[in-house]
């Protein structure tokens, strides 16, 4: 069993430190990945933005990975969004202090004060993920944002929306009634709701945001990504935390996927759909959408092969400790880079 | 401002060094507290709980404080719950494995099985204290076990059947249909919805079965509390874990609220009620339902007088630490035992 050109569409390298231990996970096995732009600050400009991008290929090493990188959203300029086409692959818009590392986000949704902004992209091809929750309550922080897509979709026909990391029902119903609309899901999404979370003791490697939901809302993204419908794509949202930081009073949210990723998806789908959707899934999808090639191939093959997940992983000089998820586990498949 | 008889109807001591590290917080306050059962193993015996109840005494010094004593619910017949009549107040109910040492509780609600047992307990006056949450989704498992209680009433109509810690407007609207049915409310569910415990960062010390709720249900809580309602009474379900079992990965559930009930309900109710209503709540309405009575007046004032809580209790021998409730935030009023 084989994969061709695995793609992360949302992922999260941090920088420094985390981001020499977290990148290879990613690096080994995907072709592609999409790298958030919440940085303490936000990657707001070119030089920045370029030279995040060389530390994040150092950290990759000699792996065949492209990092596409993403400004973080404010109100830009055409001209200066200009100059930066060929350095950027989309635009990600965090409304203001809703995740990590989002204070300098959108706090209204103005569609006249979003206008230069987002035509200027329309008519760049610039696409825009959307981190879309209101600081509602936090189980309905999602849907409640839903409105907002709609009124974007509705004023910016032209222009692509990625609903990043959706985990609730209202999405998988609203992504196939736009067609400028798109989803990425996670892979944690596919397998939590809030009770794995809180419902028995807490459990602060699950948490996350947006939380996971209900049981109807989990089957809702399992149905969407199993059936490998076109404008679903996979993005990890994979998202290291230090252990020391999630294990503690005020933990921070964020799930570390990405060792595990491939593995569990092709798990998932030659239980629940097949190979060749999780092909659409992981990669076609993104491809179709974004008109994404690659000039040489990555092949990804799978072996049926248990192996559990470690505990935790610890970088060399000991210094960083990241629980994964699903650690101590055990896994069925082993993902590798065919010879 | 004073109170008169402050009585807590829901309170967690455990036991060894926890117990002596924890009663007196309690003990200074209060004029008496249920004690729950849900020990390792649970109350189920009368040398148990003649010891555990010694144990307590033992715990609270020369404190002016009655532990009222609860047997965890089983099968038992009518014989030998005459035989501890006089050992207990009442006897607590848990769905198995619904919360903190419950395994042993209930798993079907028949009421030809509960029968026995049940009426038992009608006849001879001892109160039937429920955790009132099915094994549903974490949001909805208390607001499905209204129907069993509704049945329990129903079946039961001179048990009094009191829903312990609600924490749904479900339950606050149930309570005042059946007159059997009783509640009582912790202070900490007067002040916290699921925001609090994971909208933002997640917090483990605000972590608690049942899990705090919406605004709208916080809302009808406190109207209820604040109203004086005779059929509510204050039982703060105040429950310790050492420090480092709740910032761990895996925490239990339980908040620590015994050192600060008597002051932050006094600003409650100052600012939101009055103390007329506070006296109802705390001590009254108690009395009243159970038929309570004290040779001896207990009485607290309240002075208006700053205080920060600690960030952490820690025991003299330094072997345990528990973070309380609002740690390290400022507080109006300070209880006292008048001279």
């Amino acid at each position: 069993m084989k994969l061709t050109n695995p793609l992360d569409m949302h992922l999260h390298f941090r920088d420094e430190a985390m981001l020499e231990f977290v990148a290879p996970f990613s690096a080994k096995e995907f072709k592609a990945g999409v790298i958030m732009p919440n940085l303490v600050p936000p990657l707001i400009e070119l030089n920045a933005l370029k030279a995040y991008k060389q530390r994040v290929l150092n950290a990759c090493k000699q792996e065949d990975f492209t990092p596409l990188m993403t400004l973080f959203y404010k109100a830009y300029d055409k001209a200066f969004l200009q100059s930066l086409r060929n350095e950027i692959f989309a635009i990600k818009l965090y409304p203001a202090g809703i995740t990590t590392n989002s204070v300098g986000g959108v706090s209204a949704f103005d569609i006249d004060e979003l206008k230069p902004t987002l035509e200027a992209m329309s008519e760049l091809e610039i696409p825009l993920l959307v981190h879309g929750e209101t600081n509602d309550f936090v189980m309905d922080r999602e849907a409640s944002f839903a409105p907002i897509y709609e009124k974007l979709a509705l004023h910016f026909p032209k222009l692509k929306i990625v609903m990043e990391h959706i985990t609730t029902k209202v999405l998988c119903e609203l992504v196939q009634s736009f067609d400028n609309l798109h989803a990425t899901i996670t892979l944690h999404h596919l397998l939590l709701t809030l009770d794995d979370v809180i419902g028995g003791k807490m459990q602060p490697h699950l948490f996350c945001k947006p939380i996971a939901k209900r049981e109807e809302d989990k089957e809702a993204l399992c149905k969407l990504a199993f059936s490998g419908f076109e404008k679903v794509m996979f993005g990890s949202d994979s998202a290291p935390h230090p252990q020391h930081e999630k294990e503690c009073c005020g933990c921070a949210a964020g799930v570390f996927s990405a060792p595990v990723i491939i593995s569990v998806l092709a798990e998932l789908f030659t239980k629940h759909s097949n190979l060749n959707n999780l092909q659409k899934f992981i990669s076609n999808n993104a491809c179709k959408a974004y008109k994404l090639s690659f000039s040489k191939d990555k092949i990804i093959t799978l072996e049926q092969k248990q192996w559990q997940v470690p505990s935790v992983y610890e970088s060399k000089d000991k210094s960083l400790k990241i629980v994964p998820f699903m650690a101590g586990q055990i896994l069925q498949y082993q993902a590798k880079l065919e010879d």
